[in-house]
């Protein structure tokens, strides 16, 4: 759990609303759900795991078993289920919600994070998912990361699927547990992997064709490893989709930014097609900072309607530890900029009416402002000013209040001089535009 | 439980982003809390019905009990505490924490919900409460409310206290009692509060002295219900803070949207100074929206610095509710705006990495972009464009691709052209300057 201070508070909010403007660019319009939700909607298609240990669960009320959000996907589905006539397709949908997981906290990882989350729903095309792939470089792009230091790994569950299938004779039921077994694979040492496939499948055959999906980054290097593959496999729609997904990122001028791994297919139990994971793949620094997916049977258990999906969800903290290890986060960003701000210093107490109507007049036109309401002391008002890195005071006492006037200081320059009042807002233009040349 | 879809969310979003400006015209720097505290902080101080009957319990794991928060206050308290050092006071604070009651769903209140907070730390001067007050009177103004739809009832528990104490001699450890019992006066019928206050209070002289206390509307006129006052109560910091406040209201001009309330006291426990509870005045409508005052001692409970506060926490539901009341919300809000937006539409497949890169070119001159991925039948594409409310649109096919050309639509006038690549931005300009005018 983490207090955001507001310098903690602007660098989240910069790194936010930057990622905002994205979701702007490519029509993705923001909602949000509620962070507690009946836990059935977690139970049937998310992970056991997620739900059973690392959930935090409401106290029971009145028979609702409630848990706080561990991820947003189910909630998505629900909602969307619930209006999926009226909605009209596709659906580009944003949010950024807090969840919440109960785990050991470690770098990256809280029990409490902000999770940016993109999606298109209704859009079975594989062109939503490039959509979502060219979102997600984007996003990189914009901050200044290059593909020297990220890469998205992609697989897809579809092409899995059959490979499992056709090729290792892996009945469909069984599927799901070699999901499982590749999913821990990257955080495996070869020979706990190889104990682990043997733990998990009894066929030999099974067995070895199970090792040999470990890290294999393009897709002809993995079908080289198979001795006979049967032309079924080929006229698969998993076989075909990825091939052609893979075709698309080049033509996209995305390869730089993609590459191939057969043991990316995600922990959830939702997945169906083109899944990916983006890692952070600096030398020192290998690790996953969030990952993604199609989703085609989600929603089918809240609407009988067909609503294909395909999106990420993005921990913010991640993204922000991953950010300044390559120093894209710019330091000024943690500081309040004050430049704008005219700051109203009084010489004593009498004034200080004269003082907050002074202040209104320069908020109405949309300077910020602060009064100090030590009303003596000039000194230590100006020297507060200057800390804060106030341009412009207005010091005020009886003179200026009897003659509609105000003393109006360049805290940089260290000039003041005393104006009309009609002349105040001019003079505060003047200032700042100097400044800024 | 609440779905925010789009429609809702750009309503909420447009509410929040409004004060949001205001906060920062008064440099209220943004801060986050999280949504999960200890029990224990807001059983210190807050209110015994809030925590134990009116919250979500977490359910206990590793000895530690947790509480959905219910408020902000506490939490605010507790970290400004934790670096009450290094904080430079004044802190002029705001967060938009979304809270947690376990109640009834009625009008305007939901079981979770977003609170607006305004809270300045470390200035026990008047002067704080009147910027607090000038800030809720900006808040309607910006909306466009008038101080015959709403007023801001207000008091003072250090008057209270005083009254309390030397007027009717109530001993200090029976005065919370008197709070409790104010607090439900409104909600009460005349005879109700009565028995209510004969079970609360034994003594005869109390009683009525407590009674007198419902909805009296000015100082004086209160004064006037009692016969012998001693010189010590008008001689004391309640009262005479109290009548400072008024002249300063009176002299900042806000009389108009200020009235003193004798049964305004706030039901929580920590409040110690100027209180206020602002209402809907409208006739078929009173009702109170939020509330909010002095907690000068709070922040004592986790640091032995002496930080007085002053502040208040605003649901963003009520105040929807509020506005919409009185028609200040304008309809086309919930609609999203697609006047910028860039439809992509293409006559085949054979087309979509042109039509890609097309809209990569818009998005990079800052055009919202949306592609069509049906790939065919234009005329369907070019009907979900008008039912966006696109402007233009970009049609393209073979020959444009051939000739790095495209065709540019006006969906409003139905005219369209056919222009090379490098003519695009510009004539994308020239189509919203033109329509814009």
């Amino acid at each position: 759990m983490e207090d955001y201070y507001p310098p903690d508070f602007r660098e989240i909010d910069w790194v936010i609303e930057n990622i905002r403007d994205i979701a702007d660019l490519y029509c993705y319009e923001e909602y949000e759900t509620p962070p507690i939700e009946p836990i059935e909607i977690f139970a049937a298609k998310s992970s056991d795991e997620l739900v059973n240990e690392q959930s935090f669960i409401v106290e029971k009320k009145e028979g609702e078993r409630l848990i706080l959000i561990p991820e947003l996907t189910p909630s998505l589905a629900r909602m969307v289920a619930r209006k999926s006539q009226e909605l009209k397709k596709p659906l580009r949908w944003f949010s950024v919600p807090t969840c919440f997981r109960y785990e050991r906290p470690q770098k990256g990882r809280r029990r409490i994070f902000k999770q940016i989350n993109f999606d298109i729903l209704g859009e079975d095309n594989l062109y939503a998912d490039l959509e979502i792939f060219n979102i997600i470089v984007d996003i990189f792009s914009l901050f200044g990361a290059t593909s020297k230091q990220y890469q998205i790994y992609y697989n897809s569950r579809e092409f899995m699927d059959a490979l499992s299938n056709l090729i290792l004779k892996i009945p469909k039921e069984k599927i799901p547990l070699v999901y499982k077994v590749l999913d821990k694979s990257d955080k495996l040492e070869d020979h706990e992997f190889e104990k682990y496939v043997y733990d998990s499948f009894e066929n030999e055959f099974v067995v070895q064709g199970i090792l040999k999906l470990k890290s294999v980054n393009s897709i002809k290097d993995l079908m080289k490893k198979f001795d006979s593959i049967p032309d079924k496999f080929y006229n698969s729609d998993g076989y075909k989709n990825l091939v052609n997904f893979e075709k698309l990122l080049s033509d996209a001028n995305l390869s730089e930014y993609c590459t191939f791994s057969s043991s990316v297919v995600r922990g959830l139990d939702y997945y169906t097609g083109i899944v990916y994971e983006v890692y952070d793949t600096g030398k020192e620094n290998i690790r996953s900072i969030f990952g993604g997916g199609r989703y085609d049977d989600l929603l089918s258990i809240f609407t009988d309607d067909l609503i294909p999906a395909t999106g990420f969800g993005l921990g913010v903290l991640m993204l922000t530890l991953f950010l300044k290890t390559y120093d894209l986060i710019p330091e000024e960003i943690r500081e309040k900029d004050y430049t704008d701000t005219i700051y109203i210093a009084s010489i004593n107490q009498d004034v200080s009416i004269y003082a907050l109507k002074l202040a209104n007049l320069v908020r109405r036109e949309d300077f910020p402002c602060l009064v100090d309401y030590r009303f003596s002391n000039l000194k230590n008002q100006l020297s507060r000013a200057n800390e804060l890195g106030v341009l412009i005071t207005l010091i005020i006492g009886p003179n200026e209040m009897e003659q509609n006037e105000v003393t109006i200081k360049n805290m940089k320059t260290e000039k003041q001089k005393v104006i009309k009042i009609e002349d105040l807002i001019e003079e505060i233009y003047n200032i700042i535009d100097e400044y800024e040349d």
